[in-house]
């Protein structure tokens, strides 16, 4: 996505300032500070300061991450500069390094465009975050389309080697002419640090509802600021497009004196790997403790059709209660159909507080071409009570 | 579905007494009585009774609806009977009298089976339980198919015409080979009528959330009784397959002294006609203005991807709040792809009584292939927050 400087001015009439690198806030003289791409220093005054800084790429401080095939992707830049790598040279092999969403729809994009794709991390766990049966659900499938799946292998060093490079991991060496780093995100928060606003999860700014940062005058939205997590009630830091856009109208209307507080997020997500639709919404188990609660997990395997209807495919649920309360705490959806939009109705009842059992009474759509007449996530609800 | 006597007696230990025709109900002596298939007549005594009786499908009093190619579609006879006149005829042409459910499912699976079909009703105007622009969807997805819809044209006799028949209507004569009647389906409550308990929508049996008749040792369940809607807290009548289901787990621990009680129905559902998806849940503006709310309606045309993803179809959203309360009263989708599960938000809204408002701040799922970063019901949900 791309916005150009000069609508902002002319259409908008802002007053957008680009090369203008802040190095410095000072909250109490409400003025920022920095330096002109030309070198020139200057100084802005603010009655309402807005940090949008959002997040930035994580890059490991090792041996040879700065060669040319290594990149990350992250911004427009990125994307051309990798565009124009595939192009120019003779790419037949790439290591992903991290298995997250961005390495998911890489390993994905580059086996469509016929490129050998393995992907490594430390962790010998795949993706830890899902229940093991979901988690073997999206394993099996990049596994079956020819991906290479290296975890538990911690990345050391690459080496150029030829026109490409050598990938030295603990036990584990893979040559490739490329590598993409894709471990995460950050919040970029130095400035704001730097300010003495409060810092808060993972390094993000701290907002409350109304996205004040700890200075009154202060505002911050986006993949740089925190959140209040709907189950937990406590601050969490999870950079989606969905909140930072949410956050970013509402921030508008906040700066500009007319009050409007945000309700939290509910962590829920979605991304398509291969034929795989993988979602998630609210804690899992590991989450659940953390926060205090006494987690119930109940996992099923239900059906995207009818039975009577054909053509249907295993549909993994995965949904978690606290025993004492009996509230909903997550699920998780795993399935080659009807996967990602199915989440949004758990989301829901988690925004709602819901326990489980009045979340087996919801009047969700049935027809033979969309799911069994009980939607698997309400078998999964129905099990999991009948657990506790 | 079909599910044999003999698993019900060896396997569930149930008395099972088939060719038994119960004729009336005595709910003071506690029995019910009746003839045999085989003309004996009986009886038989209860400590507690349920009434599942089911829906039958409604065929209109009108000449020539008892000729053998004129044939409803409910019961497994009724299947076998179509199937076996599919296959022993020339069937080249179907009219479908009705345009509901069975009538859109039954269009599609005769155009599949290479069979011309003409759908005729007396309304003048289709689908009017949708808004407009999604019911116009729903109509060019038919035609473009090649099915006629012929709506406005009431029924008036069938008669026999060489080895076909021909359906008269108001200004419509259509020479057909068969007459599928799809208008509808009515509780079956006469005999629980006749036995003094009481009736309610569409005279179906009236049953509280318990699932108790008016009489405390009788029940009933299915789509011979009535519900609850959690939007009107009124009794509503809607036979679907999900709250019959529910309904039939709910009574089975109630008659057996486990007290369970019901939730109510949101009037969720949804259908596919050819590569369309339709869905609904809660109320309509007709409906809403007769339950006395003051409903304002906002239809949307989203996307079902990402702007940037490519493949994208029209998403059809009309969202419907009370403007006094702001609370959402019910919504609509249509579209080719991500309309059916993306119902079931919205339901659980519903059924939590949520405004609009609260439910612009759901934190749905986004990746590209599923939706564009603002679900196409939170962008309702958002327009129609500022219209009211």
């Amino acid at each position: 996505m791309v916005r150009r400087a000069d609508v902002f001015r002319s259409k908008q009439g802002i007053d957008l300032l680009t090369g203008h690198q802040v190095e410095s806030i000072d909250p109490k003289q409400h003025k920022v500070a920095g330096t002109t791409l030309d070198g020139r220093e200057f100084e802005q005054g603010y009655d309402r300061l807005l940090i949008a800084t959002g997040a930035s790429v994580v890059m490991p401080d090792l041996p040879g991450f700065d060669l040319p095939q290594v990149l990350p992707l992250k911004t427009l830049q990125d994307g051309r500069r990798m565009k124009s790598l595939l192009n120019s040279r003779n790419i037949k092999k790439v290591a992903i390094i991290g298995m997250g969403y961005i390495a998911m729809e890489m390993c994905e994009t580059l086996k469509a465009l016929d490129i050998d794709v393995a992907m490594v991390k430390p962790n010998p766990v795949f993706l830890p975050w899902l229940a093991t049966d979901l988690a073997d659900a999206v394993r099996d499938e990049i596994a079956a389309n020819g991906v290479g799946i290296h975890a538990g292998h911690e990345p050391e060093r690459i080496e150029p080697s030829g026109d490409g490079v050598r990938l030295i991991c603990s036990d584990l060496e893979l040559a490739v002419d490329m590598v993409l780093v894709a471990i995460g995100v950050q919040p970029e928060s130095e400035l704001a640090g730097s300010a003495g606003l409060e810092l808060s999860v993972a390094d993000s700014i701290a907002v409350d509802r109304m996205l004040h940062t700890s200075d009154e005058n202060v505002y911050s939205a986006g993949d740089c600021a925190d959140a209040y997590h709907v189950v937990t009630g406590e601050k969490t830091w999870i950079p989606l497009a969905l909140r930072a856009n949410r956050a970013g109208w509402a921030v508008a209307d906040n700066v500009c004196g007319r009050a409007k507080a945000l309700d939290g997020v509910a962590g829920t997500s979605v991304f398509r790997v291969f034929e795989m639709e993988v979602a998630r919404t609210g804690l899992n188990v590991t989450e659940a403790e953390k926060y205090g609660f006494e987690p119930v997990e109940m996992t099923i395997k239900g059906a995207s059709r009818a039975h009577t209807y054909g053509d249907s495919h295993p549909l993994h649920v995965s949904a978690v209660a606290d025993k004492k309360s009996g509230r909903l705490l997550g699920m998780q959806i795993v399935g080659r159909e009807g996967a990602a939009h199915r989440i949004n109705a758990p989301a829901v009842a988690l925004h709602m507080g819901m326990t489980a059992a009045a979340y087996t009474q919801m009047d969700l759509a049935y027809a033979p071409p969309f799911g069994p007449t009980w939607d698997p996530t309400l078998i999964a609800a129905n099990q999991l009570v009948k657990k506790i």
